[in-house]
């Protein structure tokens, strides 16, 4: 049934709730008492009778065949709800690391006849038991071995959300078992079926060490009912750090499984009326204990904040690794430009940056004499132009503006048809870089539109290689990408400089990259399911949403314009250090998270670190740069990277590479597998 | 001139010596001073003027073309002698890595320029210069952009062979130099034109850290001259650490160049007649005032033991990866055969444990009464039949043998033609196992050669499916791999098992295999150039030569023979641990070296694990497991790995993995890269 409804956002893994039951031959009665009675969506049970040993099995019957004692036949459920309604519990009992060789190879076997009678119902997931000690290699053996040659079924290993910070214990090497589960993944090669199903307990860890699970797969958070607190009214709650976690994982699309016994007197009157809303008629001896449980998941879950109409929008961007735009070297498409107009946060910020300039330039003395010369440069379809003359309106200063575009088709939107002042000019322009592409003709001018005929001249033209008529004062371009340089921009303002006058100003004023290491397996596996080097050295435009960001962000590189040296040179090299907070714990980095933050004009800024990322603005994801083998990182060794963007005579690129605990190999060499064409 | 002959071994590159010189720009007489009258077979010489600064020359001539201030035109040298006699030599100045941009973008530019001028000439090689500081990272970045197109030029990045024991040196990290290393070629992820030229200076560190050395690609090893002692004639000599250092390295293929000042007051009479003996006619002015050295290095090079007659055979096998035999599955061929029999020390140990269990078996008093059955599983082409032969008459003991093959080839050798008394019994088994192949008959028979007819009875059968007429008291069997149990000695054996008495003696007993790390990184490279996972998760059969051998062996897997009890099981599962000794510093594990050793009855043994080997056996070479991704490991820090040996209805095969300090992933899962056919 489902937890129920969030605000514009009811598509989530995470609104359908489990039970973790006890062993039950009776497989129709158990799903039957736990999701018609019960609530639930789908039930964690054990598959066999956990008495059974294959030892003790063949001294008994002497190695005849035998029926293995599975919970039920495959015939007492439905093939779909045996796979929507059940998720498999491995026996627990399980021990492939034991010292005793008899209670290993029984486990060994047992694992693989249940694993093996789990495919066969066609199961979406099996739960592994935790392993037992510190080690765990044999039982990743097994474990990678069945993964080689599993259907599409996942492994979800059960993992304790534990960290004690004096390394005392030592079930868990050094008291933290994301240790365990990284030993674990890493023996399996980051096996994209194996995931983690966490034991939420009464005591949590620190934040930043609970933060590094947002990047690892969690596919399920079982909560324990002695976890629960009792609020006045005698109902299991959670405390608010639990909350905060169980909201946080609702949010990661991570399924709630219940687990343990009615550990709370909830009234019997309100237990009535609590079952009553489900409308089913059920006998009060039939009730399940574990309700309360639900109900109250259920109620944080309609509580969360409901999603933003952008974020919504953004949903199935999550994750998803995009290439990034070679705006140079290819043209945008109507739909991009389309999508990036519609950013009015930007546009605002473009407008303020633009009108302080014009106030600054010319004394409200000389605004109506003085006419200031602006160029857009990569007009697109005109949204900068429009925002600069809104500019001049506000602050009453006189405009001429050229509107410099490159790509044909998005020319063809700026003017139009025949009513242009300009028309001649734009047509005799002969520029060897821009390439005429197929002209079509579909929106209205919006110079004609908005009565721009006085003031815009506009321009087809790679503003490399155009021939001013004159210099201007502000040059407007927005050429940014989501890590600052890597569409260009330095080189494409570098051709433009030529006419700006020597004291012009440009908009943006500078540009900065930032970048900070994340834990990110889901990108990590969606790069290595390419099965080359090619796709490890290249950077992806992704909207990051399950990752871990596991330091600050530390500045990469800068640019500056106007840039008038004789000597300049974009190429870059940046050496920097992160280092995880002391109470995160060790963690995995799969890469590095990239953004940029733009200075418009003197304090007008606009860009995507988080820290002082503008509100609302939604034309830029950020930037993924993975790493061919991920790096694990523990507090007190800083992680050292280094950074490079290099410059070719056709093309730019980025090299990269870790440096310290261990060197990694230098990524994208010569930009062999990633570079931005010039 | 070389450094003179060495017994039966003179053709390794290690008996070139060089000289490192200053710049000049007259490269043919720089040329004929060291070679013709110096005595040198090469130069490391500069390339380029060292005053020469790209951002200075830029200065001077304004950006116009301008000649690089290099050591000569192409043209003074024929190709040839640049190509054989000159070693490049970047300049020493450049440090990429320098807090100061201008000094390291002229010392990428100046690089580059000189590389790419070496690569023109076709040198062999050049000469990095060591990193200035701890960090290489820019460095090592310019290098493998180098790497990436370089014609089959080898950079030698010059290392100081330094590494102090208190970590006080800020200039290389903890004070060992093979850190730098490690890191430079680890940024550029182990390129194979990437190698190591070791500074020797006059103080060594410990053994165990200068061991690490012969693992890793040294090509030279320059010996300054303030390194030598100074001996009672006034000669210039070596301390014992240093002679030994430097015989080991010309062991191992690596190429002396002397470098520095003459620093001894070599008598100017010797000098003279030290000269003589070249046959040169040169002038005294021109005497090559670091001859001396030069004549040092050719005393030490020929006082070295003359190699081995085997070594000698053994030479081209170096490091050379082989697969596996797969005598199961494969049929050997007559070469390996003849091979495999002239290992007269092996047939001698089977001998001596033949004798020693049929005194055993067989009190004096009945020698003659009692005739023990001795069957040879895998008799081949007779070599363990002739050993038991000769056992029973050095005892005085009388035996009766069946002789079993399953490769008919081999079986025609071992009987033949017409006049064998149990020729109808060899044509009329059927074995479905065996295959009858392509008889051929060329050898004479062993049995009529040496008049076995009366006692030996030979079976062309696989030994796992024959029917045996009566039961051995003792079963000969040489079924061994490098890695013991690798060509399936066990499954053999305990198909046979069932034709040997209660209480009968499998000769062997037992054996067990060995591991131990080591730095391989020939051997890793070659199985890298494969360009795969599968060649990383095989194991090769290699004469290991150039590898370092971090930690003593430890045992992995042992048989033990006959086993007569009922739950039997051929797989193996071995978790272990080595510490590299506390003065090693770090070092690189590129894989395993396996071996084995058989007990083959009571006290007589065979094996080629390093502290217990056999003498001058040589029917196996080394097994090598590499790694996918090699591991650095820390004195204190153990080195946690897991081997498993899992058997299925078809093949046999390992698994194995790293757990700590980082583990790696699970090889060979499921024998998906490598296995052993039954």
């Amino acid at each position: 049934m489902a937890l129920g409804e969030r605000g514009g956002w009811d598509k989530s893994e995470s609104r359908y709730c489990g039970v973790e039951t006890d062993f039950n031959d009776d497989m129709p009665h158990l799903l039957s008492f736990n999701l018609s009675s019960g609530g639930f969506d789908f039930v964690v049970a054990s598959l066999m009778d956990p008495n059974y040993r294959p030892s003790l099995m063949e001294k008994d019957i002497g190695g005849g065949s035998h029926v293995l004692p599975f919970a039920g036949s495959d015939l007492v459920l439905s093939p779909s709800q045996w796979s929507s309604h059940v998720v498999g519990k491995i026996s627990s009992w399980i021990d492939l690391d034991s010292e005793d060789e008899i209670l290993r190879t029984d486990s060994e076997t047992t694992l693989k006849q249940e694993i093996s009678w789990a495919s066969h119902l066609s199961l979406q997931a099996c739960l592994l038991p935790s392993p037992k000690g510190a080690s765990c290699a044999n039982y990743a053996r097994c474990v990678n071995q069945i993964l080689q040659s599993l259907n599409n079924m996942q492994l979800w290993l059960r993992i304790p959300l534990v960290k004690n910070d004096d390394d005392t214990t030592d079930f868990i090497p050094s008291g933290d078992s994301w240790e365990l589960w990284n030993s674990f993944r890493l023996l399996c090669e980051h096996h994209s079926q194996l995931s983690v199903a966490l034991d939420v307990l009464s005591s949590l860890p620190s934040a930043n060490s609970l933060g590094r699970w947002l990047g690892e797969p969690v596919r399920a958070a079982i909560i324990h009912t002695d976890s629960f607190l009792t609020n006045a009214r005698g109902y299991p709650c959670l405390s608010r750090r639990h909350q905060k976690l169980i909201t946080g994982f609702l949010n990661h699309s991570i399924q709630v499984v219940i687990s343990g016994k009615l550990n709370h007197g909830v009234p019997s009157v309100s237990l009535d009326s609590a079952l009553d809303h489900t409308g089913t008629n059920v006998e009060s001896s039939q009730r399940h204990s574990l309700r309360p449980y639900l109900d109250y998941i259920a109620y944080l879950y309609q509580r969360m904040d409901p999603l933003p109409e952008q974020e919504r929008f953004e949903l199935s961007y999550r994750d998803f690794l995009q290439s990034p735009l070679q705006p140079l070297m290819d043209n945008l498409e109507a739909q991009t430009y389309e999508t990036f107009e519609k950013d009015s946060v930007k546009y605002i910020q473009y407008q303020r940056a633009i009108g302080n300039a014009l106030v600054d330039r010319v004394p409200d003395e000389e605004a109506s004499s003085l006419t200031t010369v602006l160029m857009v440069v990569g007009a697109g379809r005109g949204p900068l132009v429009r925002a600069s003359l809104q500019a001049a309106e506000e602050t009453g200063r006189k405009l001429k503006i050229y509107a410099v575009e490159k790509n044909p088709n998005a020319v063809v939107t700026l003017h139009v048809c025949c009513k242009l002042c300009n028309y001649a000019s734009v047509a005799n322009i002969m520029c060897p870089k821009s390439g005429r592409g197929h002209l079509h003709i579909g929106i209205l001018s919006l110079v004609r539109l908005e009565g721009w005929e006085k003031t815009v001249t506009i321009v087809s033209c790679d503003m490399r290689c155009w021939d001013a008529p004159e210099k201007a004062d502000i040059l407007v371009s927005e050429l940014l990408g989501s890590f600052g340089d890597n569409e260009l921009s330095p080189e494409c303002l570098d051709g433009a400089q030529r006419f700006l006058k020597q004291d012009g100003i440009s908009i943006p004023s500078s540009y900065t990259s930032f970048i900070q290491p994340v834990t990110a397996s889901k990108l990590h596996n969606d790069v290595k399911s390419h099965k080359d080097v090619v796709h490890f050295e290249t950077a992806y435009v992704v909207k990051v949403h399950s990752v871990a960001r596991l330091a600050p962000c530390e500045p990469v590189f800068t640019f500056t314009h106007p840039n008038f040296s004789t000597k300049k040179s974009n190429q870059r090299y940046k050496k920097l250090r992160f280092e995880i907070p002391s109470d995160t714990g060790s963690a995995m980095v799969h890469g590095f998270a990239g953004y940029f933050d733009a200075m418009l004009y003197k304090d007008v800024h606009l860009g995507i670190e988080p820290s002082t990322a503008t509100p609302n603005m939604f034309s830029w994801f950020a930037i993924f740069f993975p790493l061919r083998t991920p790096v694990c990182i523990r507090p007190g060794s800083p992680l050292e990277v280094h950074f490079w963007r290099c410059c070719g005579s056709t093309k730019v690129w980025y090299e990269w590479c870790v440096a310290s605990p261990n060197p990694s190999p230098v990524h994208n060499s010569n930009g062999r597998s990633y570079w931005v064409g010039l």
